[in-house]
């Protein structure tokens, strides 16, 4: 038997479904005891699920999770559970009326202590300050004389506070309580930064974090322990529940290496993140199937790709809406696509209903153009309406940050966008990768080589190609890289050796399509920075970045 | 001459358009001087607009903000007003690299002094904390051997802070520069709030603000002075230019009847805020020309109303789009309103295109409905495509709260949406009022009658009215406006006496129209409580409010 056992249960929560969310923490409590467990530690905000926002400044909802948290302690100890010690996440309210981020620790069915959140985010997808107010006294209690540190998220992100404040108090172990969004080449950060304090406190830490998608936010669990001298002693899969367990001894173990999970690749983690972000709003709003167009291009084959991976192919339905420009190899390539996933596959030409607004409007160039798109996004709510299945938008980040697509076409509307904060380049990579994949485990490669290898097209006139208007992609998604998640002026840019042309062709298609981005349904965050919550600018705004 | 002649500035600035904004300050200035003024007071953030969100991060435009004020003074000098002090506000930087949001006093050609603004709201329509460093000096100047005190907007709000570190600074006078947006009601609570300023400090409180739409916010000027006594000593109208002079003199004397603008009764500012929110969204994005669909129905022709007002009749395309539903009274009513408005009147049928949906898709009941509703949709963004008119949506927040209406129809598809935030009792009596402001002004009153009176329906299907779906407008409204502005619970709402039925189904129904609520193009913020911009809540969240 050892010292203290300790489970990290990495949980997948919803935001509001507290009688659901609660279900989850009784579940996780269970598995732990019956693992032997004496310490389970679960995600930031576990009852009320992550982030949410101003439903925090409700009453109502403060009483509700209030509640839920006297009622797990009673049913733990109801149970034949009450020794367990439990610490979770849930929302405090201050003597002012103001919420508290909190995490409060049960156990022998009752509330022992209760910690609020020092450090309280307020950049990026962050609004903390909005919302709570800040606790000031730090947590530590006692499970089975050992001395344990409780705080949360950016608590151990800031220095000072309630990390600084452990320094003389002798803790055993520091539990962090999580709820840190997914983002490409995050997790070494969280790991070095846990590290670090680690061998500040000279005590390990347990990194528990939720995972699951929320809106436009995809949490990836990868839960874990470091010790004292940095070594990372467990670690929890990705994208997944998991329920990590660790002892801590006299002293500390090597772990064994079935306690560590395998690394992915960039690619790999940012799929899945799509995935999982797709899958959880999807089901999580109460649909079970999804809608969208094929038009044989790379980015509904992906988007189609993540849907049959997030909640199978046969709940995908493909539309495939060719038009007179329309070219056999799309028809053929939606058709190719559409069977190897397994999906409902529908043809619907568009001509009919085209030719009826064009003998009313006559309409000519970009109108023409965009009359075809909006025809197949009006085709695809109605069978939405009819039939249930959520529209999902294919539409990527290169061309969301350019407006170069049709507002209200097919790219651009319904309830979620898978590949939002993809760019065009990352299109083809996460495409590569997908297939390779599945080549490795001997399964048919999802997409059409097909779709992966021709000139993007729009397909709105003849032989029209996305160059036409844009520069090549591998340029623009450098240039929208620097000028988008990195905030570089024009002055830097041209530093750095971009061509001046280039550079002011993108500069002004991006500060011009502020208002179209705004029309995009959500999609999974899985960059630094993501168009929609965490790139907030003003519609209305004349500043143009010009030679200074 | 007075000891010291004081005056207000309320401009119109637009975010970045520093060389827009600085050319309103100039002249701002020539004026001022050429009335006798020796200090010139400007709104908040002045040279950058107001509010510029996450702009103020970009390197690049901090720079030009800081040239732009450099550029001043020079220019002030060179044109012989280097006498003249002049307050304004601007983005500084901080040693850190964060932005400070700054007001920099300018005389003699250079910069004598800068203020950094203490309280940073962060709460409603406010994210100064994630953008802005906070400042903790006092500024205090003298201008012809008077003490003058500066502060930013919410430093007045807050209790402590820079108000309470003028105490014993000895001020003669209390310069504010604001950027406050219009909120019905609000006006009282300013001049309140200026009053005990004044008598705190035993000093006048001159009280600038801005004015103008920007994006869903709209500033509605009403710039002030208040006396030590609480008497207010000057006034400026509300949503329009103004140059407010005061002078400070030994002894306060009464203001002169002249001094002081007119009330407004709390319709007719609702009504002039639409119609400032709805200009200004279109001159600012270099739009001159709206067009919208006329159903005959009251939203359609109030917005139209509206836009005739913003921008002048002759530049509202108002398209009747009447289907196999739409009554002879609506064709007839939406021709009437043209006529009276002078706008460019259309009929487009939609039966042919619906038509030519129909024979592929066959719909039935409420998809058939909303196919009508994305035909006219279709049709108003090709014209848009076509001409260059900006599409508004005539939406009110009635149907937005409750998702009772088509997303990507008429209502709801375009650029904003003048009612965006007014709802569906206030949309009758912002109707009454401006038909009555006409008579009362022996014009014709642009509103018909028949629009006014009749029972409001989408006609979407035969004898259909919204009352078949919704409790009656008088008691939505007032469910709403408890649920929603002031964020009380279904417990709440039943103590108060409203009907269970009523309760549940109003909360049901906007529980869960969070997702048609993101579809909705910006419209101004006209209450405390506005979708979008200051309710936060999460898309995805299986909270409802239940029996506790």
């Amino acid at each position: 038997m050892p010292d203290l056992r300790i489970a990290l249960a990495q949980i997948n929560t919803c935001v509001g479904d507290i009688a659901g969310n609660t279900a989850l923490i009784v579940a996780a409590c269970r598995s732990a005891h019956e693992r032997g467990a004496h310490l389970v530690l679960l995600p930031e905000m576990t009852i009320t699920g992550y982030p949410i926002e101003d439903l925090a400044l409700r009453e109502s909802f403060q009483r509700a999770a209030e509640r839920a948290v006297q009622r797990i302690a009673a049913q733990l100890d109801s149970e034949g559970l009450g020794d367990l010690t439990v610490v979770l996440g849930t929302l405090g309210v201050a003597t002012s009326g103001r919420p508290f981020n909190q995490a409060v620790v049960i156990t022998g069915g009752e509330v022992t202590a209760r910690y609020n959140k020092h450090h309280l985010p307020n950049y990026g997808v962050f609004d903390e300050r909005r919302i709570f107010a800040a606790g000031d006294d730090r947590c530590v209690i006692e499970v089975h004389g050992r001395r344990i540190g409780v705080v949360i998220c950016e608590d151990i992100w800031a220095d000072g506070g309630p990390v600084a404040q452990m320094d003389d108090a002798g803790i055993d172990l520091l539990a962090v309580l999580n709820g840190s969004p997914f983002e490409e080449g995050k997790g070494h950060v969280r790991t070095e930064l846990a590290q670090r304090r680690a061998q500040e406190l000279t005590a390990p830490v347990a990194y528990v974090n939720l995972w699951g998608g929320q809106d436009d936010l995809v949490f990836d669990g990868h839960s874990f322990v470091v010790g004292t001298d940095g070594t990372v002693l467990a670690s929890a899969p990705g994208f997944d529940d998991a329920l990590l367990t660790w002892d801590l001894g006299d002293d500390a173990e090597p772990a064994p290496a079935s306690a560590l999970a395998a690394p992915a690749t960039d690619d790999e983690q940012v799929y899945r993140a799509c995935v999982t972000g797709l899958r959880d709003y999807v089901t999580k709003n109460g649909f079970t199937s999804v809608v969208l167009g094929l038009s044989g291009g790379i980015d509904s084959a992906l988007t189609a790709a993540i849907a049959a991976d997030a909640i199978d192919g046969g709940n995908v339905v493909g539309v495939s809406m060719p038009s007179t420009f329309s070219s056999e190899h799309s028809k053929d390539d939606a058709a190719d696509l559409a069977k190897r996933l397994g999906a409902d596959y529908r043809v619907q030409p568009i001509a009919t209903m085209v030719d009826a607004f064009q003998d009313q409007l006559a309409l000519e160039g970009v109108a023409e153009e965009n009359l075809q798109a909006r025809v197949r996004g009006v085709i695809l709510m109605a069978i939405s309406n009819r039939e249930g299945h959520l529209v999902i938008a294919p539409g990527n980040k290169s061309e969301l940050a350019t407006g170069y697509a049709t507002i209200y076409d097919a790219g651009s509307i319904g309830g979620f966008a898978p590949l939002k904060d993809v760019d065009k380049s990352r299109v083809w990579d996460l495409a590569r990768w997908r297939n390779a994949h599945a080549e490795a485990r001997g399964e048919t490669p999802p997409i059409p080589a097909n779709s992966i290898d021709k000139a993007p097209s729009a397909e709105l006139r003849p032989g029209q190609t996305d160059q036409d208007s844009l520069p090549p992609y591998d340029v623009l998604d450098e240039v929208l890289d620097a000028y988008v998640e990195h905030a570089e002026g024009r002055a830097e840019l041209l530093a750095r050796g971009f061509d001046e042309a280039v550079v002011d062709t993108v500069l002004s298609l991006v500060d011009r399509a502020e208002w179209k981005r705004r029309q995009y349904p959500p999609g999974p965050k899985v960059t630094a920075l993501a168009f929609g919550r965490d790139r907030r600018l003003p519609i209305t705004s004349r500043w143009r970045e010009r030679a200074e």
